[in-house]
C-alpha cells in the first residue's frame, strides 16, 4: 500500500501545531501555543439545563437524523443576530457546517477547480491553507499589517491574475491579531469592484472586540460577491463544531449538495443545544464576560511585552480576538527561539506554519485567551529571558 | 455569479430522494421511503443520565477543542468491540468520523485521482456514489443479488480495468437488504489477490442481525487491502454524527491531515457522551431489543407483501437491517407506481438514484425500520392495490 495516494492529498501540510501542542503537555510548560478558548468562561451549567430539558421535552426528536441544511430555528437565531448588526440575512441562506472549518471545505468542494488562483493573508490561517490546498489551489499571499491587507500588493495580484477567491480574516486576525481598518475594507471593495473575485469573510473572533469600534463586514460593503463564515466555537463552546455559511441561493444549493455527500448533516443534537441554550440565555451578557477576560488577558501580555522584551522585537496590539503577533529582528530564526524557550519551560507557535513555503521566520504568534493573568506575566519573563540571550548573542 | 463552481460539483446526483420525503411529511402518507432507525429505541433516559453524569465530573474538558483522531477511550472501546468479534484492531488504527458519510469523503480525498476506476453495487448506496462523484471516480457498477455481488461480473471488471478501490456494503446493504454470502466473499478476496484494488467495507448495519449467521469481514479476509467503516448511528443516535474508520498506520497518517483540513475534528461532545453511555449500559442488550423490533417489523412486511402484492412482484428476503428491495415486472417503472401511490397515502423511493445512469428502473426500496407493525400492514394493503391495479392495466 504504498502510492495509493491521491495527488491532493500531498499537497497538504501536516499542522505543525499539532507537533508543538504536545511538547506543552508537560505541566510544568507554560503554552502560548494553543488557540483555546478560556475553558473556566465555558457555560457548563447553563449548557447543562439546556440539555436537560431538552431531553426531556423533545428527546426523540433530537437524537434521530435532520436536514442538511440545519436545524431552522438555530438558522433564524443567526439571521436575527445578523439583523441586529444591520446584515440582512435569511435563513434560507444559512448552512450549518462542522465549525467554520468545514465551511472552507464545502466552499472548496463547491468552488475550486485545480489550480485556481486564490489570494490568503500572509501571515495567514493555517487552516484555510490545509483546506484549499486539498483542492489543489494556486496561492498568492499578500501581506497583511495592523491596517489591514497591503493594498498595492492587493492590487498587483488581482490586476495580474485572474482571483477566483480571497479568503481573509478581517476581524483579530488568527495568526497576527490585527484588524482591516474600515478604509482597508472600503478601498478592498472598490478594488474588486468589477471582477468576479469572491471574498471569503471568515469572522470566528468578531464578537470578541474589547477595544475600538466595529468596522463594516465585507457582506455590507459588497454582498453579491461575498461569503460569509461563522462560529459558536468562540462564544459558546469549541467541542460542539457548530459554525456556518452565509451564501446566495445558487451558492447554497450546491453547498447543500456538497454537505450531503461530506456527512449528510451536522450533528443535529448538539445544534438543539445550542439553540436551547441562546433562546434561554443572554449571550450579549456572555459575550461580555468573555471579552473583558481576553481584554485583560491581552493587557496583561502587552504590558509584560513592554517589560520583558528586547526593544528590538515588536509585537501587534489586537483590538479583540485571542492572539498577537511578535516580529523579531531579522535573521533570528523563530525556530531557534522556540528550540531555546523550550528549554525555559515556555512555548508559543514559530511563524513558519502561516506562510505558504515559508522557512525559518522571524514572526511568532503567541495566544492569550487560554492562559491567566498572572501566568502570562511569568511566561512573558521566561520568553524575554530567552530573547535577551540569542539577541545578545546574534 | 453564474459559471462559478467546480467541475467536481456538477458531476454529484442532488439526493433525489429528499425530494421524495418532502412529500411525506404530509401525516396521513404512510411512507417507506426514509431511512431512519425507530425513534422509539433510542435510549432517551440513558443518554440523558450520561450527559449529566459528565457535565458535572468534567464539563469544561467535554466542551473545548479536541484531538482530530478522535477521543482515544471511544477508539480503545471500538478496539474492544471488534476483539469480542475476532478482528484484531488497534486504537490507533481508529478515525472518529462524523458518521461513516464523513468516511467516505476522507477516504476520497486521501486515496482518489480524477478518473480512478471504482466498483460500486448496483443498486448501490446512493451517499457513497455522491461522495465518490466528489472526487470524480470513473463508477464500474456489478450488480448484487441475495448471495452477494455478481462473481462473473465482477471478475471481469477486475481484470478488465485498474480498479483503485471496491465499495460495499456487505451485511443488509442500503438499499437492497442483501448480504454477502460466505462463500461470495471468500471469491471476492481470492479474486483481488495479488491486485492492489482497496476494499472498502461500509459495515452500518452489521449489528442489526435478526436472522441467520454471522460471516467474516472482509477486514478477516484480506486485513492488508481493506478499510472499514463502521457507525453509532444505528445502535445508539445518529443525531450524534459518530462514526469511524478502521484503516492501516500510513493511511491513517493522511486521513488525520484530511480529518484536520475538513472539520478538525468530530464533535467532542457527542463523542464523550456516546463513551460514558456505553460505559455505562449494557449495549448488547439495546442491541437485542432493535434487532427484535427490526425482526417483527421485517416480517410483518415479508408476510403482507405475499399477501397483498401480485406474485409477479419479487421482495428481497433480509437477514438484518432496515430495507428490503422490490422488484416489478419488466417495463413496469417504480417513478410510475411512486406517482399513483402518493395519491393512495403510501411513499417509498423508486430505484433510480441508486443506479449511476439509469432511469426508470422496475426497483424500488421499501423501509421497515421506521413503521410500525400495524401501519407497515395497511401500507402494503395500500400499495399492494395500487402494484394489482397498474399490473392489470398493462
Amino acid at each position: 500500500m504504498g502510492d495509493i495516494f491521491s495527488d491532493r492529498i500531498s499537497d497538504v501540510p501536516r499542522s505543525f501545531i499539532r507537533e508543538i501542542l504536545k511538547l506543552t503537555l508537560d505541566k510544568s510548560v507554560i503554552s502560548f501555543a494553543g488557540g483555546l478558548p478560556n475553558r473556566d468562561l465555558f457555560p457548563v451549567q447553563e449548557i447543562k439545563d439546556a440539555t436537560d430539558r431538552l431531553l426531556e421535552e423533545a428527546g426523540k426528536d433530537i437524537l434521530q437524523y435532520s436536514a442538511s441544511e440545519g436545524y431552522l430555528g438555530l438558522r433564524e437565531w443567526i439571521a436575527d443576530r445578523y439583523r441586529s448588526k444591520n446584515l440582512i440575512v435569511h435563513p434560507d441562506n444559512i448552512l450549518i457546517t462542522n465549525g467554520s472549518q468545514q465551511g472552507m471545505d464545502l466552499l472548496g468542494k463547491t468552488l475550486l477547480n485545480d489550480n485556481d488562483d486564490i489570494i490568503i493573508e500572509e501571515p495567514g490561517y493555517l487552516g484555510a491553507i490545509q483546506a484549499f490546498s486539498l483542492y489543489r489551489s494556486s496561492f498568492h499571499p499578500v501581506p497583511v499589517s495592523e491596517e489591514g491587507i497591503d493594498l498595492d500588493a492587493f492590487h498587483n495580484t488581482v490586476t495580474r491574475h485572474s482571483i477566483k477567491l480571497f479568503y481573509c480574516v478581517p476581524n483579530f486576525q488568527n495568526p497576527s491579531g490585527i484588524s482591516y481598518s474600515e478604509g482597508n475594507r472600503q478601498t478592498i471593495a472598490l478594488m474588486l469592484k468589477g471582477r468576479r473575485t469572491i471574498l471569503m469573510e471568515d469572522d470566528p473572533y468578531g464578537e470578541l472586540r474589547f477595544l475600538g469600534k466595529e468596522k463594516s463586514s465585507f457582506y455590507q460593503l459588497m454582498p453579491e460577491y461575498t461569503l460569509l463564515l461563522g462560529s459558536f466555537s468562540k462564544i459558546v463552546a469549541p467541542s460542539f463544531r457548530i459554525g456556518w455559511i452565509v451564501a446566495h441561493d445558487k451558492i447554497m444549493e450546491k453547498l447543500v449538495i456538497a454537505k450531503q455527500a461530506s456527512d449528510l448533516h451536522t450533528n443535529y443534537f448538539c445544534q438543539r443545544i445550542i439553540h436551547r441554550y441562546l433562546r434561554d440565555n443572554d449571550i450579549d451578557k456572555h459575550i461580555r464576560k468573555i471579552r473583558e477576560a481576553y481584554g485583560r488577558q491581552r493587557d496583561a501580555m502587552v504590558t509584560a511585552i513592554q517589560e520583558y522584551f528586547p526593544a528590538e522585537v515588536l509585537s501587534t496590539h489586537p483590538e479583540g480576538g485571542m492572539f498577537l503577533w511578535i516580529t523579531l529582528p531579522k535573521g533570528l530564526s523563530a525556530m531557534t527561539v522556540f528550540t531555546a524557550a523550550i528549554t525555559q519551560k515556555v512555548a508559543f507557535v514559530p511563524g513558519d506554519p502561516f506562510y505558504v513555503n515559508k522557512n525559518d521566520v522571524n514572526t511568532l504568534r503567541l495566544n492569550y485567551s487560554s492562559v491567566d493573568e498572572e501566568t502570562i506575566r511569568t511566561g512573558i519573563q521566561r520568553l524575554g529571558n530567552v530573547l535577551k540571550s540569542l539577541i545578545i548573542k546574534k
